[in-house]
């Protein structure tokens, strides 16, 4: 072998035996000398390994690639798969042709390479906000707070993706991973673009046709695993019920949450409340910000004695109004508080803040923080956590040249800090067997099972929607979280969609808002809370199909079956400046998505009194209405300022309650009024529990068939449910059965 | 040793050894043991290496960090340092304090820190466009199209740093170099910042105060390099000179020049040549866009049948009108090219729009493209290049994934790439004694003596004077190209200052612009490029002064003497949504600068009638009336639509010539007016040449000193300038001194 592994010493081997460059006129018999010596290159340069599948789970397949890391994505979120409902799913093969995946490890790198099919389209690759296919773009994953271009760099920058063929992609390696996806084109592809002279050729393509996606990991090795579907929905319910299948949040969380003034004192937030019961607003639990510590940031973790001089006597009166409380932290240790010492020697080399960067990958640093927080917060009623500023940014995160005393280098810490807080507070709430719901703004895979939403300060309502639309893709969830706005239109479209949103949330931390700041929406703002807290049993029942089944909860239209849109590409305008290369530009749909299997979500953003709605197969209702409004087409909507545009497939089944401030509490019975929408028969699984503890995982929870069948002389009738297939069982028996759609 | 090098065993370990999570409540004998593995751990992890300096040059220190690479930055650029210019500059010791630079080695990656001080302001760190001083920013130097922020990501990402110290230090590696520039705070930092309480202190600041450099180079090794001043100016003097000293052009590369539309025939550009004339408009190249090629993109290299019947004519018509012609091309090889069956065996393994990527580190690949372009273009009288796109972006130039035939990482490819191809062209010019001067749209370290002025698609008329600023810490030119403008005021203003920056050019390859495009401005754009032509003296000195001492032409007010300006730092306006950690905003000068020792020029921008001006120590005067406009302050001024505002350094001579529409020629004897500001006494090197060949480096130039001191009655006059210190020397005898300060 002339030039060993090592490619620097082939380079200068070349020097030597070749020509020089002056000696350019006769060539041939180096030439063929050079592809020789290219060849050996190529061989002793590249470690060509295979990749061995392995069966994991049923319809998904492991392999490692190189030597996988100790520290990886899925370790620090620790998840327990969800095994009899991965058996389920349907039996599949391997969803991809094998052969034509392809693997290297060159220089401490992984390189890999995945096939793509002409018409395939790619969802997934992190939280992202302004688009949803995904092909034709790199990204580069890095846990970062979005900084409004969707490049990798977010609050959850999953190295998962989801193909509209029906099979998933995830690489488990806590690094910067870089993913082209459909980008990079080889001289040697299998499907070959044409090639054009843009002197002459009108077809000419800044992005020449792609066939593989490619993807960089920077580290030595790293697992990579193949979900099969068939359907994209049931490759994303693999990958989440692998993940622990979605968390089940307690009945409160579902309920409305307002986030008070930074400084807020408990008198202050227990007059808050009182104004929500004085507004008759929906209000489950209270957000308080970094106020409540002695000091943040950097933090404490401890009460601030003048603010809150009696932390237990004000989450008493707090339960007292039905009320939990959501503290706010992010991790950085004070160094005047009380843990500072004991974690000091158990912290990385570089400061956030001026607070120390515990190594959460160690178990005593975990069990120092678990002592705390128990002893602090659990043990006298926290009903949960907002954790902040785990994803960066740069300016004040650690840096990629800190260290750790674990030898996990910061990139990894970087790639994981949100799933290892996530995962440690979980499992605090776990082990006192109570469920919790609260705010984090970092995770990555493996997250399904944490009991968190994703939250930040972007905020452009229709990129929050998008962000909403993705999430579904790779096992997170995201709130579009209110905050101020500059007119009451603003207030109210924003307002209704956050109701339509894993999390119900008013974040008032620095502009002191309330639900009812601008008094000439306040009905309007008041209905849409309203009608979130009726539609429960069937947000709470879709909460569960995520736990069970692994079908998010929000769900982007490309995971609906029937959903036929196919992003038409539009050629792109020359301008030397804006558009030097005349890029083309492909359209997604993003700004609708289902919630829950029957309910189709279109919001309204300010400046706007028309909108187009893609409906899928089949037909679709108006949801306040029952009216028919069209199947398998594009229509165009002018809705009311106070509604949010709501639409239900044919057969749609929503189980309601009346409206009321607060979830229901154990034990409580409340009447159940379901509808029917459309002219077909359907049926809806009802989950019922107890709402607060873990003893459904032992079996102490309901499943409820509701259905409306044809009868004898063809008309809809609501059947009688079938018995609760367990207990609790929260609803009365006797059923108000809706039917929405005025048959002829 | 219980952990040795490897930290995932390391972890491993401390997991059988250490108590679980659940028996937290007994920790002290643990927590002891842990600190003892912490330790054995942090010492097993990092390989601490010794930084070893050596002098190479006067004032220049190297020191291997690792094992450095074949294929490095400086290693592709190749120049030869000017060994007789350094030994002028001021004897000096190493500039910082050795023991405060710290290096690690950890998982094939280098660590590397510097220490700062309070005052400390730190530029260079790449082509930046937005921002000066880069204290506080982190950057990942990347190769790519400026995407309108200054991350690292730019045409030229140098990994090299000027403080204001006056000490700069290089990294010399081809690889994605992370620089946390000021930013990064350490638990042992040698000077921490004081912590403060957020809730309730007002000075908290979310960048805490940082006493060091931090950087990552992802790489084995990398050669360190650091420069002594002791001013800012002599430290980039010492950077530019150990790379070869600036680049002379030719005389015909500081007149005007046009680049045409795409598709123009050999016709249709002599007719563009022939409407110069008739509007008395300077030209001395022409730019010939995409469609001289056969088929482009990819490229052909090859001259286009029907819009180039007969190149060699073409050429000779234009040199008949005293015209070059400059060719552009981008460096990937199109399928139908002559060169494509010989070049693919040395190309990559990924496409750039359908052309493959030739593999520049092979000297065989070099010779084939200067056989190529040495007969079809340089052997029949092409006078130069512009290289476009071998910056990026992402989308279309090779991934990270590619690989190639000399076993160069796609990511070290990407790095040189601009460097590669600036010397081998630049090289095919000296072979044949003929200067060049042309564009390229990527470059890097160790560039200062190839022949090419940078430019890109950006267009912000403001950051494209400060991307002129900053090109002046990195030893690299940069044109504020002119291609449209949406009013006539745009026009005049653009047109203006790029008369005032190192190539003086017209881009209408897309928009089909003259210089006469607005009429109601066309005298005042005539009549600031006729100003450039007079001024063509002065210039060409200047730039003889960046070839032989190393000083940039157009220069940063930060790289003058007496330049007082301290940035001020602005406190933050907390918004929840633009600002929610209230980051302070340092204010850079970045819109005026220095063309030469003595004129300041501070553009005007559309839509702005007045401006600041802040003048260094020493007194200052109006570059056309000659009158004092102030000293050491800030001036506001309201100049008139059609003059660039010019500022004479008291003391400053200015040599000029008639006007006339293109540069000397070999030969010509031109009348000299030297032109005097203020009231002292001054002198000024005017530098000529035969301005094309490369004679000059043989001997074959002329210093000559023109100089004014007081006479016996204190009156100011011109001397007898001392006879040429060589030839040739292209001016009349009789220099016609000119006062242009009225003394009293």
């Amino acid at each position: 072998m002339i030039c060993g592994g090592n490619m620097s010493k082939c380079i200068r081997r070349r020097r030597v035996l070749t020509f020089t460059e002056n000696n350019h006129k006769h060539m041939q018999p180096f030439r063929t000398f050079t592809l020789f010596l290219f060849i050996i290159c190529q061989f002793s340069a590249v470690a060509q390994t295979k990749l061995l599948w392995q069966e994991l789970y049923p319809g998904i397949w492991k392999a490692a690639a190189g030597k996988p890391e100790k520290i990886s994505l899925l370790s620090t979120a620790g998840a327990k798969p969800q095994l009899q409902a991965l058996a389920k799913l349907p039996k599949t093969t391997f969803p991809l042709d094998k052969a034509a995946i392809d693997l290297k490890v060159i220089d401490h790198k992984i390189y890999l390479r995945f096939p793509l099919d002409e018409e395939e389209q790619l969802f997934g690759l992190g939280l992202n906000f302004q688009t949803v296919n995904q092909r034709g773009r790199i990204m580069e994953l890095h846990v970062d707070h979005y900084g409004g271009e969707d490049n990798g760099r977010t609050h959850a920058p999953v190295p998962f993706y989801v193909s509209s063929k029906g099979y998933g992609v995830l690489i488990d390696a806590a690094r910067y991973i870089t993913v082209y996806a459909g980008t990079g084109v080889r001289t040697n592809a299998a499907h070959p673009p044409v090639v054009y002279d843009r002197n002459t050729d009108k077809q000419w393509d800044a992005q020449p046709y792609s066939d593989a996606v490619e993807i960089l990991v920077p580290a030595e090795g790293a697992n990579i695993y193949i979900f099969a579907g068939p359907t994209p929905m049931q490759v994303v319910q693999r990958y989440n019920l692998m993940n622990g299948g979605g968390y089940l949040p307690p009945k409160w969380g579902l309920g409305f949450t307002q986030r008070v003034p930074t400084l807020y004192s408990q008198d202050d937030i227990l007059k808050e409340a009182t104004s929500f019961e004085a507004h008759n607003f929906p209000l489950d639990f209270i957000g308080v910000e970094p106020g409540w510590h002695s000091s943040s940031y950097p933090c404490t973790f401890e009460w601030d004695k003048t603010r809150f001089p009696d932390p237990k006597g004000f989450l008493e009166a707090l339960a007292k109004k039905g009320l939990s409380a959501n503290l706010w932290f992010n991790p950085y240790v004070s160094p005047k508080a009380s843990l500072y010492p004991k974690i000091k020697p158990l912290s990385g080399s570089h400061t956030v803040w001026n607070g120390i960067v515990s190594d959460f990958t160690l178990p005593q640093t975990r069990a120092l923080f678990k002592d705390h927080f128990m002893k602090t917060h659990l043990e006298i009623g926290v009903g949960g956590y907002k954790v902040d500023e785990v994803d960066g940014y740069d300016f004040w995160v650690w840096p990629d040249v800190a260290t750790f005393p674990s030898g996990t280098s910061a990139e990894q810490m970087r790639q994981v800090y949100g799933n290892m807080v996530q995962n440690m507070t979980g499992s605090w709430f776990k082990a006192i067997n109570k469920r919790t719901y609260g705010l984090v703004r970092a995770s990555n895979a493996g997250s399904s099972n944490f009991p968190y939403v994703i939250y930040n300060d972007y905020y452009s309502h229709k990129d929050f929607i998008t962000a909403l639309v993705n999430s579904s893709f790779i096992g997170v969830l995201w709130t579009p979280e209110v905050r101020a706005s500059k007119s009451a239109e603003e207030w109210v479209r924003r307002m209704q969609s956050v109701c339509f949103s894993p999390m119900a949330m008013l974040n008032a931390w620095a502009d002191g808002t309330k639900p009812w700041s601008f008094p000439e929406v306040e009905q309007a703002v008041n209905e849409v809370a309203s009608l979130r807290m009726q539609l429960l049993p069937y947000l709470y029942s879709t909460f569960a199909q995520y736990h069970f089944e692994g079908k998010p909860p929000f769900r982007a239209m490309n995971l609906v079956e029937g959903f036929g849109y196919k992003p038409p590409t539009v050629a792109g305008q020359l301008d030397a400046t804006a558009n030097p290369y005349a890029m083309s530009v492909k359209k997604d749909i993003k700004d609708q998505y289902m919630m829950g299997d029957f309910i189709l979500v279109a919001p309204m953003f300010a400046g706007e009194t028309s909108r187009e709605v893609y409906l899928p197969q089949g037909k679709w209702y108006d949801f306040y209405t029952g009216e028919l409004v069209g199947e398998n087409q594009k229509i165009n909507i002018t809705p009311a300022l106070d509604k949010i545009p709501l639409f239900v497939k044919d057969g749609g089944i929503i189980p309601m309650i009346p409206t009321r401030r607060q979830a229901p509490k154990v034990g409580d019975i409340l009447p159940l009024e379901v509808r029917h929408y459309g002219s077909a028969a359907g049926s809806f699984q009802l989950y019922d529990d107890d709402g607060i503890s873990f003893d459904y995982e032992k079996g102490a929870h309901s499943f409820t068939r509701l259905a409306v069948a044809k009868n004898s002389v063809g008309a809809l009738q609501g059947e009688l449910p079938t018995l609760p297939t367990g207990k609790p069982f929260g609803y009365a028996k006797e059923i108000k059965w809706v039917f929405m759609t005025k048959t002829k």
